[in-house]
């Protein structure tokens, strides 16, 4: 799974955008994001990703979970967001 | 679907609870939040909680949305977690 390491000045539009095309072409993309900023700048681009991948059909749905980075040889605690792309149920 | 309304200075832990109890006697929930640190602590909590229903054979799946919600009278654009109940697949 591809992974994509997201900062606090990630803009969630760029960010959104290729969590989309990699939902397209593999179905899945993890993120990794360490501290709250980043963390928020993840979720906006998942939030935004799901508009950009509605015309193909597909929805995304996320798994968070803890892991531990090493960081400038410190190890840190980050979130992990395992996201999979999944077929777009329509609005009844 | 219960909605669980979180702050900034909300416990992740006692929000997992929340989240893992409604995950086991509904099957779904859904969490706002506004603001970074909202966003943050909302995310902790669901991976928090996933360890919480692991051991009723359950996981869980997460769905993010921008929502605009009145807070004083005044527009406030929010995130919302559509959060649901899915069978625990266990590791191979």
């Amino acid at each position: 799974m591809e992974v994509l390491r997201v900062s606090g000045n990630s803009k969630p539009n760029a960010l959104a955008g290729a969590v989309a095309a990699l939902l397209r072409s593999q179905r899945s993309v993890e993120i990794q994001a360490i501290g709250p900023a980043a963390v928020n700048q993840s979720v906006k681009a998942l939030a935004i990703a799901r508009g950009y991948i509605a015309g193909d059909g597909l929805d995304l749905n996320v798994q968070p979970e803890f892991i531990k980075l090493d960081v400038d040889h410190e190890e840190r605690t980050a979130m992990r967001f395992v996201v999979r792309a999944i077929a777009l149920l329509q609005a009844g």
